[in-house]
């Protein structure tokens, strides 16, 4: 198609999750979980100053979702809604951000915690996490905040056979 | 390249500014500034859910942005920095990510504020905006919790010419 954009892979996320089923849904809810990202060489220069932040995005490809479908079953909730008000790995885009806690940094390896993301993902961008910018507590978050669920972990509704 | 992943746009981004320089630095600095989104038709049963969101995110394509650079000046400082320790358009992947408020939807069209986009941007994906998942209202930030600038609009350093 002509209207596709490439994009390439920057590193690798390793974790303790080998597949959707028993991965935490979110950060928020991944008791503390750890993992690595391991950034290729060649981007090494544009960790400097990375070290100082408490948090950062990953922004990541998911690749063990399932084809993408536009209503779902989200994870915390029983009905159906447009996948656009849902953070399922099912958007038409399989492209995922997650705020992790960024434990420390020894050559191009990123020590986190709070993953919530299946070991094996590509890496496509890290980006620091700003309160300014990003943090927006009291903001009405939809269906989300009738929710009582407190599930913590994914089931495998959404990743490929 | 073999590594290349392909994504493609679900619709086009609609705003005042026709370039970087003037352009809002983030979301939190725009002043309220006013766009629309044109999610194409196929996607619309997507949306549904969605008006129950005060802020959502956008995920777009920065196609007016430079090459990248590993080590940049960032808007807010005078010191040269990691990219991964900036939100500078000027990452290997060119994916940006922005806080909108969300105003409305009619049909596929999203009335949105505080936008930090340049018109004509690529959409990728739009999420819910999630306090539990996205407000860490004081994590450390590096730099940026020392730097004293008020600057809100961009200039053109990232742009192509």
């Amino acid at each position: 198609m002509s209207n596709e954009l490439k994009i390439e892979p920057i590193g690798i996320i390793e974790t303790p999750f080998q597949q959707a089923e028993g991965t935490p849904i979110q950060p928020s809810r991944a008791n503390g979980a750890r993992g690595k990202v391991y950034v290729d060489a060649r981007f090494w220069p544009g960790l400097q100053d990375l070290a100082g932040f408490e948090r950062i995005w990953l922004v990541y490809w998911f690749h063990k979702r399932a084809v993408s479908s536009l209503v779902v079953t989200p994870f915390l909730d029983q009905q159906r809604r447009g996948v656009f008000a849902t953070r399922a790995p099912a958007h038409p885009a399989p492209v995922g951000i997650s705020v992790v806690r960024l434990i420390g940094i020894a050559g191009g390896v990123l020590d986190v915690a709070d993953v919530d993301i299946i070991n094996g993902t590509p890496l496509l961008d890290i980006k620091p996490y700003v309160p300014e910018f990003d943090s927006y507590p009291v903001s009405k978050a939809g269906w989300f905040d009738q929710s009582s669920s407190r599930q913590h972990l994914a089931d495998d509704r959404f990743e490929q056979s």
